[in-house]
């Protein structure tokens, strides 16, 4: 566990997310807690599942501490799915073994969509908060703890599908034939989104991340109507409650960084399709950049790693708001010593960036 | 079959793509020809297998014909599969039931990829060219036929990964690891599709399209160096070649446009994540636009397909250049009076953009 680092006020991520002076370039990654981690796979083994590991606070923070005992990263991550609130509002969250996460009752009707309602944080989705409480104790301030969740038409997509899908047929047929009924789903579930994200921050998160994972798949009126609006909907209002920064990571997003900044975000999470530099100049000093190694390179050797991440930190250049990440998660399949590559040479290589 | 039209000097589709002057907006689909349909799915089961399908002319012939029996279409396609060329240089291609294709033999050394060499088309790719000649008669001049391939990138990551990928790990571990090997393997790729689709036009296609499907998945640089490179070089090679259009299809290649507008091609197919009216003013009358309906529309009424349609085309706005189509291609569980839909209403709404 890295100590804690007094050389400015406050940690570099919050820092880096307010655009504010560095030492060096913060750095963390998603999925850092995950199955390339051997005492992951022993933990979850001990959980029986993954569901059971996401909704057993103990098991679920100790997780979430793994990766940091390891690499020397810049902040934690809440170890959870972003179908909990799907699955707290009643619709049986299961995940097969080698298949993605499926649904028990999905939604076949507008009829349903009219008798959902948002769950309680504080009561269906206890178990979240308490884990984010148990990490927030855990980590003792040594590095920044972030909340999460998914985005209202990412959630819908499951939720309408009844799992993982490849055409989003269900879902866009939603869209396209019954869009009251699909707004009404779209609005229940901002409402659901921010208060689990307030209820995140209540319980001790201190930055919060909205995964769009789905929003590309849309046509883009159907994007701005869909998606997009209620991202915004969602960051206003936590805005307004909350001095907590929020970023959003659009997967496939890079047309979209102009809106998706106009939104009042404080970062823009974004994949690696996206030039670095292109996106900087886009949104200008509107807000910060969290990405995007390419992940797969964390299958080349540690020079060539080094190699990729130097180049990165060059996109980006010089100045504060840039957070170190991947432009998407970690793969079960991946060395933990290529990820330790990759953060070190965020450490060795970023100073000089912030000189 | 649709009767020949002469309303015009040439066939709707060859003049949109020359950005000339038209009485309605041309309209085809990409798979236009495929499982959606019954009689395709009768053929199919008459040739045993898939491949079986691609390598026998006469039935490639037959289900290439089929959709224009139904529907009011400008154009005809070939009946064949990308990986035909990589199968033509001993990979030993296959397609498991309800699985993607697989390479018995996929690459798995630079050794390997220096013993490759381009095939040639009127040898091991034979059957091809004859389905060509075969298909070419049978329209008899009513409707241009298009011929196709895939783009060295797309075609190389499925030869490196042995069949389809999430994350082309290995793929892109080629590039990241041994530049020279996959410029190598690229290299005989550009050039094999090169002969390919010359050797296509000799034998009778009007028209080209290279599928770039897995483009996008490279990151910025990859992309350029490794993927719109051999583009380019084929486009290129084409044109000092032969007097036929070539369109490039470039899956999400929304934020690459201008760069390939700028590889010498006469059209551009863009999925539907892109705004089409954007697409144009970015490309202004460089190239034609093959697009861009989002294929999910199809599973909803005619009258939202109609909707869309005319959106659609309001969107591309007045004047030529314009080729209607998907943003991808039908899905198997379509349904054939939807796609009829699409096409009436294409027929029906487009002579005003073009008085």
């Amino acid at each position: 566990m890295p100590e804690p680092e007094h050389h400015q006020e406050g940690h570099r991520l919050m820092r880096a997310l307010a655009r504010r002076s560095v030492d060096r370039t913060p750095v963390w990654l998603m999925r850092q807690a995950g199955r390339y981690l051997p005492e992951y796979r022993a933990t979850r083994a001990r959980a029986g599942s993954f569901l059971a590991l996401c909704t057993t606070p103990e098991l679920a923070c100790e997780v979430a501490l793994q990766p940091l005992r390891r690499f020397r990263l810049d902040a934690a991550i809440l170890f959870s799915d972003i179908l909990t609130i799907p699955h707290a509002m009643g619709l049986g969250l299961h995940f097969a073994d080698g298949e993605g996460p499926r649904f028990e009752r999905p939604l076949r009707s507008a009829s349903e969509i009219t008798r959902l309602s948002p769950p309680d944080p504080e009561e269906e989705l206890r178990y979240v908060m308490d884990a984010v409480r148990l990490l927030r104790a855990e980590l003792g301030g040594r590095v920044p703890l972030i909340g999460f969740a998914g985005s209202p038409w990412t959630l819908a997509t499951y939720m309408v599908e009844g799992g993982s899908s490849l055409h989003f047929a269900r879902a866009k047929g939603l869209l396209y034939e019954e869009p009251r009924a699909a707004h009404r789903l779209l609005a229940v579930l901002a409402d659901s989104v921010r208060s689990y994200l307030r209820a995140q921050v209540e319980a001790g998160a201190e930055a919060l991340l909205i995964f769009d994972t789905w929003g590309t798949v849309l046509a883009p009126h159907e994007y701005r109507t869909f998606s997009l609006a209620y991202l915004e909907r969602i960051v206003r209002g936590l805005k307004a409650e909350v001095d907590t920064p929020v970023i959003l990571f659009g997967r496939g997003g890079g047309q979209w960084l102009h809106e998706l900044a106009a939104t009042g975000c404080d970062g823009l999470g974004i994949d690696w399709t996206v030039d670095l530099g292109s996106a900087r100049r886009e949104v200008g000093d509107q807000v910060a950049l969290q990405g995007n190694l390419d992940p797969c390179v964390l299958y080349a050797s540690p020079a060539t790693i080094r190699e990729h991440v130097r180049r990165l930190l060059e996109a980006y250049g010089p100045g504060p708001g840039h957070v170190f990440n991947l432009g998407h998660g970690l793969q079960p399949g991946m060395d933990p010593e290529r990820v330790a590559a990759a953060v070190d040479a965020v450490h060795e290589l970023s100073p000089r960036f912030h000189e």
